[in-house]
């Protein structure tokens, strides 16, 4: 097979979850396919190395900084979130239930891949902190060890601002059956049980 | 989120087997990682649709014309092989059994998706038989009804040339257990039995 369709396969592979033969599929279907569809795929990409950065003051990616949540004077300042990447941004937006502003660590505490605080967007939270304070931060952080880990960490970091800081609840996922979750889970819904009545 | 994202978000589910979610993760993955492979795979695009066409030949994808196996003096030119798509072609390469020429169909007939002769390569094939006649055109469509009733269709407009025309064995796979296999495969390798002493 000819040289751009070896490479494109190659490229492809790079990406998570994507093999040779899944590669392969892509390729060959681009190649069945309109050339537009190649094109708009590879004017995107470039799109997305040109234009996105950092916002200066969340850390969310962004074409424009601030970005738009910054800058969206309906959100309300006093609250903030802090996730730790852009994705676990985009799950909480797409609940529709969050109107604060964010933070995004990129990342979490692990000292095993040797991830400290300074690899984090720590130090960028407290200067914004310090210029905007806020009533209320959210540590939305996963539910495993690193971000229980890193929940930690800041929760220390934060407790002389005296800011309320709180932690997503933890417990069974909306439709679980008791029978099929996981002990840690149900251990965790038990111990973080709430009074009904 | 930010309008690269989203776009690029729109374009990966346009290819096959990427919903949303899986679209949302490799944009994560690119926004993650270093820019390199997002501009690589970028333009690996770009030159799949700038460069690939079709060989005059064999029709098959190609950036050179005449392809890379057309061109191979190595190959056995009475020897053809005709085969649906050229990712077809490149399954039959990589069992380093097949060492004669290749042409592309681009398809297989479907009444019900209305593809009939004339979308598929059929008169290219002809064409090509009358300029450099072969001594054996192996049908090797898929084995299913479309590739069928190609490859009868192929049998009928080819028999007055007076060359061999053979099919790719239908059985069982290797290391296929007689408990597994469906039905019709079984009814298949008993009917098409070969004698063995």
């Amino acid at each position: 097979m000819s040289s751009p369709v070896e490479k494109l396969i190659r490229n492809f592979c790079k990406l998570p979850g994507i093999g040779e033969k899944s590669a392969a599929r892509l390729v060959f279907f681009l190649l069945r396919s309109q050339k537009q569809i190649a094109k708009e795929l590879s004017e995107a990409l470039k799109e997305l190395h040109e234009k996105m950065r950092l916002c200066s003051l969340c850390c969310n990616v962004t074409d424009a900084d601030p970005c738009s949540f910054c800058q969206d004077s309906k959100r309300d300042p006093s609250l903030l979130c802090v996730v730790e990447d852009p994705s676990d941004l985009k799950a909480i937006e797409k609940t529709y239930s969050y109107k604060g502003l964010y933070h995004v660590l990129h990342g979490a505490l692990s000292p095993l891949e040797g991830i400290g605080p300074d690899d984090l967007k720590i130090a960028e939270l407290l200067t914004r902190l310090k210029k905007s304070p806020v009533h209320e931060i959210i540590l939305a952080t996963n539910a495993n060890v690193e971000g229980d880990a890193t929940s930690l960490y800041l929760t220390r970091l934060l407790k002389p601002m005296e800011i309320k800081i709180t932690r997503l609840a933890s417990g069974i996922p909306v439709g679980g059956e008791l029978e099929f979750i996981d002990p840690s889970t149900l251990s965790k819904a038990l111990a973080e049980r709430r009074e009904i009545y």
